[in-house]
């Protein structure tokens, strides 16, 4: 099965038991809302090449991580989109949780989704109980605190937040539980993989500033120049636009530097070019003329 | 040692991996205000207890499982208490985690608390890594959706909620999820353990409920007449404070019935009823008056 059917058959069922007939019917649109359709899945698309390269031996396992992963996201950005956050009213095109259902509905849907993701990877760990405690650990270290999103979203309350530390903790440290995740779930030694997910996290939170700096609104899933707004360390502000794209493609040649000798290092190599060719905007010169 | 203090060091390690010097300050001390002080701890006292009443084989998975439990509670009351839902600006005594810190970092604080709660379990594991599963399933069951507090949150933002089913989500699932984890956690079978949950949640419920009604101010952790505020279902409306209190001295002793044979039988009963005896309002028709 291709990677991407794959990853949304298994969101499906997970977000099936969560939303049965038994649930508010509000919070199980609501978390439905926040799911599908997805965006690039990029991160439980980079688990399962990761899972794969270091020889996948229990789907089910591996499936449950991206899963985890995929919806550990999803919360995240129900959460940011919030009034008290980024007041956002869409997302990948279409409202936002809190503007299609309420602030209340959508800040449950967070939480739930915190809760399902757990949970999914539990209930997937049936032949391998021995990977489910340090899986938890790692994807927890890109999800709370002191490390994770929830972290990342916190400095942004502080006055003079550390700028490498709350990158890390706001992009970096979910791309890096997806890349060490993969590998546990295949029983490979994470901290080959650490470096990749970094380095990924990195580029896509460079990419992230170009688009937001740079990209007309209809380009765009979410409202653009709202790190100038709310006064956030942002790239092409430090280096431009132009100086901003050199250091997103250095960092992608980083990246493709960082993957360790594995079995499929080769298809993982054209995985992280492919998302490589996605993740710059599209003639971000012209349109910052 | 006491399991009041067994429960007040786990939680201290819990959150103290969570607020480390490497965390955003504030909220870092926002987590530590949302666990510390505690309430009275009601349900990871029943986790100990059960868990004990089953003849406790691994502490660290019990010690794991307890403080999970009460990490979802704390991130519950922390979420409740929004002004969003409650808007309440008091809680145990003190300022509410968003009156003290803003609603931005109270939202991330309940967030990190849910991922401290799965990782916190995950870490308690090493010696019985075959029962992480289904106690993380069991207590997703209580704190997620469709059964769990969040939607039984969600439940309130619907305009004819099942009164059963709102009731379980919101107080009885986490108490369900207390005693069947504390079952589990000493890898006995927990289904026998699903009822006493139930009718403590209950219990602790129309306690609430009378406590809402009737208590001042100064007796109580919360604002007092939110339900009848918010309309939601309360047993003293339904019931009449002594009709109240009869109802709830039935289902403390329905509890103590629920109790299922168990080596720790006697000292599991003695806790029931003195918790009983701290839910019961202290003057409830002289405070109604």
């Amino acid at each position: 099965m291709e990677a991407g059917e794959r990853i949304e058959n298994a969101l499906q069922r997970a977000v099936q038991r969560t939303t049965d007939e038994t649930a508010p019917p509000k919070l199980a649109a609501a978390i439905h809302h926040a799911v599908f359709p997805g965006g690039a899945r990029v991160r439980p698309r980079l688990t399962l090449a990761v899972a794969s390269a270091c020889g996948e031996a229990d789907g089910d396992l591996v499936d449950g991580t991206a899963t985890a992963i995929e919806l550990l996201h999803c919360a995240s950005l129900v959460h940011d989109d919030l009034p008290c956050f980024d007041d956002a009213s869409i997302r990948r095109g279409q409202a936002s949780v809190h503007a299609a259902f309420g602030t209340p509905i959508a800040l449950l849907a967070g939480d739930a989704l915190i809760v399902l993701a757990f949970d999914t990877l539990a209930r997937s760990s049936g032949r391998s109980p021995h990977l489910l405690a340090p899986l938890i650990t790692a994807i927890a270290q890109g999800a709370g605190a002191p490390t994770g999103i929830a972290a990342g979203q916190a400095w942004e309350s502080e006055p003079n937040p550390p700028s490498v530390r709350y990158r890390l903790a706001k992009t970096g440290a979910l791309f890096v539980a997806a890349t060490m995740s993969g590998a546990l779930a295949s029983g490979a030694d994470p901290t080959a993989w650490r470096s990749l997910g970094l380095r990924l996290g990195e580029a896509y939170q460079v990419a992230d500033d170009l688009l937001d700096a740079v990209s007309a609104a209809a380009d765009c899933d979410k409202p653009v120049g709202r790190d100038a707004i709310l006064g956030r360390p942002n790239t092409v502000a430090e280096l431009g636009v132009s100086g901003a794209m050199a250091h997103l493609e250095k960092l992608i040649d980083a990246a493709m530097d960082a993957i360790p000798p594995c079995q499929g290092e080769k298809e993982l190599r054209d995985l992280v070019r492919l998302q490589a060719l996605r993740l710059a905007p599209k003639h971000p010169a012209h349109q910052a003329a």
